[in-house]
């Protein structure tokens, strides 16, 4: 599978996994495919070198990247307290309330609460930057929204290449018009932050708006014969984030969450505001169905609804609270049946890319 | 492009094309493709008798077939009358209002009112059938659940295949087991009546759930390369039924229509209940956008929502009102820009599908 952007990046299969786990990322860039390890979680920038450096142990010099989220839109000139303050009381008592209603128990003392997307990301995602520029990563991907230019030129000063999500065209022009190197197409059906344009029509549609710059397909991607859909949507690769989350590999917070995982159906999605304020596909659960009845306060816009629930997220993960227990997920989900080891996953990538080229070729009537 | 279903039907290309108007279901037939007439629109068994007439006398022998909506649920032992005494005044009052609002005016008497999809739709359709089975159409497909036993059985008798729509595999597994020959797999984001999970999805889900039966692709597909996905999928052939809106052989309520459906992008449909009570996709305006306020009265059931806004769509349309004039259609509308021939369409999506898979072969390594 070798497409101009994998021939640049120098790796076998434009297969590209996103993960929040550094064995995970560093697995699937050791199978042929480009692993990106996700820096959202690592507040602490000694967390995020540490892990650098084992990703650059564990690589053996083939090419991995990192994912930061930078939103579009700055806070200035308030303080995190000024802004947690605008969160309504009604809001926190709602909280408070299915908390309780589910027993839900407090963190020990000391325990740190989880991550949260706030205005304040931008400048936790400077101090990854700061330290991810001195590993060799191969790649910058933006989660939200284009990254500021002088990112983009300190990027390109280092031979990384810089990417981007975009789930409309329009998004995803600006983002080219903004000097990034990929484009990410994030269909519908992805997990995370995720706009209302399914995979099928979205891809193309990046694809005539963006091009000759390469596209990735995102959304709805775990098999071989997803990912040559992909490419027959003029993809030059495939971005691939929920499928990792059930490999042997991954650390995730709890049994219980990866068993939902395992056994949740395409269906058992909803692109939710619960988390982030922003619509994202998330397993659906007791939580994201408090969080969308209309009979409830309903979310609060970014950055407020991610500060308003990090303390009760974390809650509910630590103490694996099974109804309120979800994660970000695409319909994929449906299909993540088993615990298997990224290679094992990798392999039935590959080779059900193969069977689907090799199906193509008979109905196209191509001698072989 | 041949696949075992398009050899059983003896057909060149495994294109479907849906469509409620003749002549453009006889030009994809003569174009090499399998052209399915909705019936929906034909109250009177003899409109339904002219127009299979004419397709006969315009298909040259080539296959074509017809699809009826069928609800899966019957409405026994209660008059229309009665049924129409369950819809609250308040909604009557809406309509009205909302009408009102625009200055849509009244239609002139005698004027008939729109089709609407009832609790009656069975007799309506089983009346389309008595006429149907005299003509040697060669597939039957049913919009809305599974075909009743005695319909299907009939169908084989005289040869003639049976499809059914499916937005999962659950759906898609009761088809098969009500006997039917084809699913068509109705992704998110198709025109129409659609379930939640997106074709990149669905379409491999139900290939596995139902084969070896053979499963359509439908809902996003308007190129050859979003065919050449498809068929990636696991398809033996796809559904088309937004694209041939625009073509010059479509005869569309009005100009208007057809201007906004050429302008319209692909974030310009919406999944509403206002059409029919059960979501639907169809082009966002200031109608579905009442319907779907929180403020508003909000849609009511199948078949009530049909019943009640019957009069007011086909005043709408009659008169053009620009701002609440909508269609069925799918997120497919962004890349439906210009008004050609069926026949220019559809030379357009074979070049595009060859074009996909010499692309595939390449990035696959395949010597051609």
């Amino acid at each position: 599978m070798e497409t101009e952007l994998s021939k640049k990046l120098g790796i076998e299969h434009a297969i590209f996994g996103f993960t929040p786990f550094p064995a995970v990322a560093a697995a699937i860039t050791r199978a042929g495919g480009f692993g990106v390890l996700g820096a959202v979680r690592y507040t602490a920038p000694d967390d995020l070198k540490r892990d650098l450096d084992w990703m650059q142990e564990n690589t053996g010099g083939l090419p991995y990247g990192l994912d930061v989220v930078m939103p579009a839109k700055k806070v200035e000139g308030v303080t995190e307290a000024e802004v947690e303050a605008m969160i309504p009381e009604g809001h926190r008592q709602f909280v408070q309330e299915t908390l309780a209603k589910y027993g839900v128990p407090h963190l020990a003392e000391g325990e740190a609460s989880g991550w949260r997307i706030t205005g304040w990301m931008e400048q936790v995602a400077r101090n990854q930057l700061d330290v991810a520029f001195d590993y060799p990563i191969k790649l910058l991907a933006n989660a939200l929204g284009s990254p500021p230019a002088d990112v983009v030129e300190r990027a390109h000063a280092q031979n990384v290449l810089v990417a981007a999500l975009a789930g409309s065209a329009k998004h995803a022009k600006r983002h080219a018009e903004a000097g990034i190197d990929i484009v990410v197409a994030q269909g519908y059906e992805a997990g995370g932050h995720t706009g209302e344009i399914a995979s099928m029509v979205l891809t193309p549609e990046v694809v005539d708006a963006v091009g000759p710059l390469p596209v990735l397909a995102a959304g709805g991607i775990g098999s071989g014969e997803q990912i040559a859909a992909g490419i027959a949507l003029g993809a030059q690769g495939v971005w691939l984030g929920s499928l990792w989350l059930t490999t042997t590999e991954a650390e995730m917070h709890s049994r219980a969450l990866t068993a939902k995982l395992l056994a949740a159906g395409s269906g058992d999605t909803v692109r939710s505001r619960a988390l982030t304020g922003k619509p994202a596909r998330q397993l659906r659960t007791e939580w994201t169905d408090a969080w969308d009845d209309p009979s409830g306060p309903g979310t609060l816009p970014m950055p407020l609804q991610g500060l308003l629930v990090a303390e009760a997220v974390s809650r509910i993960q630590k103490h694996e609270v099974e109804p309120l227990l979800g994660t970000p997920v695409g319909q994929i989900v449906g299909r993540m049946n088993s615990e298997r080891s990224v290679q094992a996953v990798f392999d039935d990538l590959t080779r059900g890319f193969e069977r689907a080229v090799d199906r193509i070729n008979r109905i196209a009537g191509r001698s072989q």
